[in-house]
């Protein structure tokens, strides 16, 4: 499911190895009785061509795992910080469970064990890849493809190479933010700031668009970078009050860092909705409903969307198995959002 | 590293299943050109049996695929709740990341899983496994026993078959509970209750322990069970409040079921450590810290018993490759405990 086309052939591989094509195939699906330094060439040049096999024909010849890889392009400590990750999980494991399969999850200490993670997806032990949280220039995208193992996606990768066949369940970011800075408008505000996330991730960059598109001639002033940390947003809205202190509404793009600006406003003696109107993104609980107001959100359904993530996968690989990937193939998902309104605006 | 005495040998499965010595070793080692109804039977009599390779022998055979399994014996949604094991995974990561292998936790919806677990840790994905949280009658240790993988465990396993090569990485878990209890002793209080812990698991049946080494002729009302949880705090300290108004302090065996059971104390009106002075178990931060009023606990280094398992862990394999089991294998650690005073007793 991952990137496919226009693919190296077994036979180019063959070639390149100098084997033959069923050696290719027998390595290829596992290597048994194929002599080392004959496994070593074929996998060799494998890697040089970026050959990825079929998978339908992979799983006929092999056996399943009934195991899914799930990769968080984050650090563990972030993994087990952000609420936003055990409800991705929650949803996936879910799934994964009503369908014995064993949710497998790769964690790591940052960016730099990427390249681990890519070996022990390409080391056969598990039958497909649920990725998410993923960042501009990460190599793990590349490293799935040449691993050739089903993936789909959390949030829409930014795929600089071939995007055919990429798979990704994600939530309307754009139409959101549109909404939550419409709802701030309606409120009869007008100077509304912006927090963004981390602007390295497609669903920041989306967000942002999302503000842009309503605030066609914002104040550049009015939008600060954030991280989706709560720390983030409390920098982000120290910054927003010293260069704007007119500004009487803030967009943060998640919840956890709108948390943050509405400490920040505390301390800074704004009245919430009164003088500053705050909106977030998430509705991830129970942070929204615990604020100082409580907090007007986005809604996206997290825990939905690692369900979906898993069904889509296990769904390719039956119809892989079943109709030599004939059927049609999984589609990417973007699931709508909806405002929910509290206190903070 | 798991139990291996008196076992069956390589001829004992190659007669049952009516093979040559070679071919059962082909099998154990990968299966590498063998055809597959051989596979089967000898699989079968491997499992019958209860045969465990000689781990030495076999990893000088196979490649090392430099991952490690993690597995906590709850369900996920635990996993994500309780800090603890957040904390235990940051010094296991911590560990895993320096030497190059990768973390492979594999996560449950709860103990109807733990049979798929067993088959992907028998399934050759993994170099060995961490396992921690273990409960009384989970299989987990037997099927971890006859999948033939070097284990060390968090916490002392209730291990009812043979313990020989059994290694654990524990705390104090006695030692700490008679500090606790003794501090509060020497506070001049003489109705000293115990919120246990969930008593299916050997930490909190050795903290119980610990309680009645000091509180010898401990009215058994005083007693009463929790679960490890901040709701199982609160439920046993209305218990305790109903059974036995005149209890002057608390020891909870957690920090967590402690916070739970502080503010209990708090709605009925009991100031803390004036009427009731309260010690919980752990030093788990920022819970022990953000209490009201602070909490008296005894500290443990979740962190540090990660990483002393994983320590263990990777230099059981080293050793296994290095010398063919002769040096010394790894033994278990129990490390001390030490009481933190703050405000509550």
């Amino acid at each position: 499911m991952t990137a496919t086309a226009p693919r190296p052939t077994l036979e180019a591989v063959a070639a390149r190895a100098g084997v033959s094509r069923a050696t290719v195939s027998r390595v290829v699906n596992g290597g048994d009785g194929v002599r080392e330094p004959l496994v070593e060439r074929v996998r060799k040049a494998v890697e040089e061509l970026g050959y990825v096999p079929n998978q339908a024909a992979r799983s006929l010849v092999t056996r399943r795992h009934d195991a899914i890889a799930v990769v968080v392009a984050e650090p563990e400590t972030r993994v087990f910080a952000d609420p936003f990750f055990a409800l991705q999980l929650r949803g996936i494991s879910k799934e994964l469970t009503a369908h014995d399969n064993q949710l497998v999850l790769l964690l790591t200490e940052g960016r730099d064990d990427h390249a681990r993670v890519g070996r022990y997806l390409a080391g056969g032990h598990v039958d497909g890849a649920l990725v998410f949280s993923l960042h501009l220039d990460d190599p793990l995208p590349e490293l799935i493809q040449r691993a050739g193992v089903p993936t789909v996606f959390g949030g829409r990768p930014d795929w600089s190479g071939d995007r055919r066949g990429v798979v990704y369940v994600d939530s309307d970011n754009r139409g959101g933010a549109r909404d939550a800075v419409r709802h701030l408008a309606g409120l009869g505000r007008t100077r509304i700031a912006h927090i963004t996330g981390a602007l390295d991730q497609t669903s920041a960059v989306d967000r942002l668009d999302g503000y842009r598109d309503v605030m066609v001639d914002a104040d550049p002033r009015l939008i600060v970078e954030g991280d989706f940390t709560p720390a983030g947003g409390e920098r982000a809205m120290r910054e927003l009050l010293a260069r704007c202190p007119d500004l009487d509404a803030v967009f943060a793009a998640n919840d956890l860092s709108a948390a943050g600006a509405l400490r920040v406003l505390r301390e800074a003696g704004r009245r919430v909705p009164d003088d500053v109107a705050v909106v977030g993104f998430d509705d991830m609980l129970p942070v929204a409903e615990q604020t100082e107001p409580s907090l007007t959100t986005i809604r996206q359904d997290i825990e939905e969307m690692g369900r979906l993530m898993a069904r889509l996968l296990l769904r390719g690989l039956e119809r892989d198995a079943a109709e030599l990937g004939i059927g049609a193939a999984p589609s990417s998902v973007v699931l709508p959002t909806t405002l929910v309104r509290r206190a903070s605006a």
